[in-house]
């Protein structure tokens, strides 16, 4: 099968080095040059920034969830209100991720079944009802111009037998998605499931492109596995996804694991890395991620990353930015998500115009020699803490410790 | 006296039916209409706000404290980053409130004499002792267009003898702080005080007139007493001050009370009202301030203010808005301080080119006869509770209660 009605997707080159391809995907809402990477905007809204500020930092498409939004406004609202483009006041493409992922990181509140999955609000404790087909009507009220099926999305570190189970549920709800789905102009992926298993990648695989989608997501992955592994998966999985349609890797987004995607095949990307980073101070530069509560920026008087051209960057200094954080201003968080996110997205201009340059190995191989990433047990460690945090307050989280807004 | 050098007052029209002028402050940063409303930039940023929504709502002015920013990040850092206005990335004018206030809302931890005062850091318990002086040399080096001496300012309800004392003392600073300034370009008004006592209000006037300041601001009001006595001893002070010197009332902001001080001759306001109540989630109408939070708003689909032009009515709906305050996200605080200030300036520009028409008492009474204020005990209880927050952290407060930073 081919995309929606008005959607298409064709590969403008394909690197002769690597898995690399630069595309374009076209929906009724504009063009997404690939490889891409989606914002997250779990509640409707990119934490910090308005729709202005995304435009402004160039990025093209954002990722809201179903979940979310079903539990607050609640989807009638937002349909009510002529949808969630017009809700969020941004009129380019979205991607609605089905809520799958939120509705089983609540593990302890819910309940599955082959009809679908009974869960508590982490909001108010009341009791909800998921079903492949629900989810489905739920996204085309919503109306993004992609919507991904209900999958079961158990933790890292389940045996296989437990994994296997999911992944055939997860393929059954993929069919029962498919039949369901009426909205002829939005496009909808299938999600690999599988674990860190290569045969049963394999399997859902081939069991989800003999169904046809527009696109194919792979799930379950950056659940807290060693970055090798994440990475030897998602290629396992490429290998038996098909050339001509979008891949989507959910839930990566860090500059070292795009590189290496990239490499592998994936076109598609979403996370929350860049926009939760730079909410606790840590920003990206071309040498590495630098914590910005460190004394050692008290005094600096240069921009964060002398090369970026964002908003933050042209304008405020390291040191107020230091500032801005040790005062816990609300300022503080904005201008971060600006210049990280605005990082990711010229990283992945540059991606796609190396790999139409032919030059997007040396492009990564130049890049990575001088970015210094997280050590492996720090991020492992880091990633552990925000999985409890969200196991309680699933997505983006809901702290509210760390902001002066209230005088 | 006049103002400082490249800095000037006119009055270009007084209101024939009440004491209300429009007039322009020149400085060397550019022209100021007044009457005008400066928002609160505490710690060198309006809450939630970048300068660049800062011109785009029409703020020509932004009010900063050295008392803050002496704490932190310290009066050197900002001082070697080239001054305030390049530290915060504000090209327009600056005034830098002398702390005086924020010091004595620190009253247990202050200890007082006519040298100075000595007080306690409220971020982490340092020692510190401000003089007449020393408090006038932060400002020269924080580089604001309008400095102000430090006064004492005892909080509301004292006795005569109390409040005398505290006068007589801001008076002797006040001819201390005069002598020492040496900026040329940087105009020093003076601070009246004498509580709600008319008689000492009358001596204060007298005093500071009769130093020769560039403007004469009147501090110790807005401190919890009843709105009425606010008016009648602003009234009454204002009547011994000069008419050809800009006159400055210190945290008033309602816009009934706008209106009010206005026709009694007020040109420069400043408060931490409009953006403080914005994220509290109180939106100013025509019609009076809406609690957002309502559930009666979850399916609004109209602008806060049907009339208003900010960016926040041009692409939001009250029902988005409700949405991101329950959901607690940090745009809502944005959004909002986008409305509160930009109604609060709109009106400040309506009411000046009222003055010049000569309309300005049909304005008001058309506004006030639409505008339902807040009634004065919910008023008073409301102001008690943000004194007694603020007594722990002066100036806007720093609570970490509200909003959804972290992951």
């Amino acid at each position: 099968m081919d995309g929606a009605v008005g959607h298409r997707f064709e590969i403008a080159k394909s690197c002769t080095r690597s898995g690399a391809r630069a595309g374009l995907i076209t929906t009724p809402r504009g063009s997404l040059p690939t490889p891409l990477f989606l914002p997250v905007g779990s509640q409707g809204t990119v934490k910090a920034l308005t729709p202005d500020d995304l435009k402004a930092i160039g990025v093209k498409m954002v990722l809201a969830n179903t979940y979310h939004l079903y539990l607050r406004p609640g989807i009638g609202v937002v349909e009510s209100l002529g949808g969630l483009h017009r809700f969020m006041s941004w009129e380019s493409p979205v991607l609605t991720d089905s809520g799958g992922y939120q509705v089983f990181s609540l593990a302890p509140l819910r309940r599955i079944d082959d009809e679908g999955v009974h869960f508590r609000s982490h909001i108010d404790g009341s009791e909800h009802f998921f079903t492949p087909e629900n989810v489905i009507q739920f996204q085309e009220r919503l109306g993004g111009e992609i919507a991904m099926p209900l999958d079961e999305c158990p933790p890292y570190g389940g045996d296989q037998a437990l994994i296997r189970d999911a992944m055939e549920r997860t393929h059954r709800w993929a069919e029962r998605s498919l039949r369901c789905h009426r909205r002829v102009d939005q496009d909808l992926y299938g999600i690999v499931q599988g674990g860190v298993f290569p045969e049963l990648r394999r399997e859902s695989a081939a069991s989800l492109t003999s169904l046809g989608f527009s696109g194919y997501a792979i799930g379950g992955l950056s659940l807290g596995e060693p970055k090798k592994v994440t990475l030897a998966v998602a290629e396992e999985t490429l290998s038996f996804l098909p050339k001509e349609r979008p891949r989507y890797l959910m839930g990566v987004g860090s500059p070292e694991d795009l590189f290496e995607c990239v490499a592998r095949g994936v076109d598609i990307f979403d996370s929350a890395l860049p926009t939760r980073t730079a909410r606790n101070g840590a920003l990206f530069t071309t040498l590495g991620r630098h914590n910005i509560h460190n004394a050692c920026y008290k005094n600096m008087d240069e921009a964060v990353d002398t090369d970026c051209d964002c908003y933050t960057c042209r304008g405020f200094s390291v040191a107020y930015l230091h500032h801005l954080f040790k005062s816990k201003e609300l300022l503080a968080y904005r201008l971060a998500t600006i210049h990280n996110l605005s990082f990711i997205i010229r990283l992945m201009e540059r991606i796609r115009q190396a790999i139409i340059d032919d030059s997007f190995v040396a492009l990564r191989d130049s890049f990575l020699a001088s970015y210094r990433t997280t050590d492996e047990e720090t991020r492992l460690l880091q990633k552990q803490k925000w999985l409890d945090r969200s196991s309680k307050t699933p997505g983006e989280g809901n702290s509210t410790k760390n902001a002066s807004v209230i005088t």
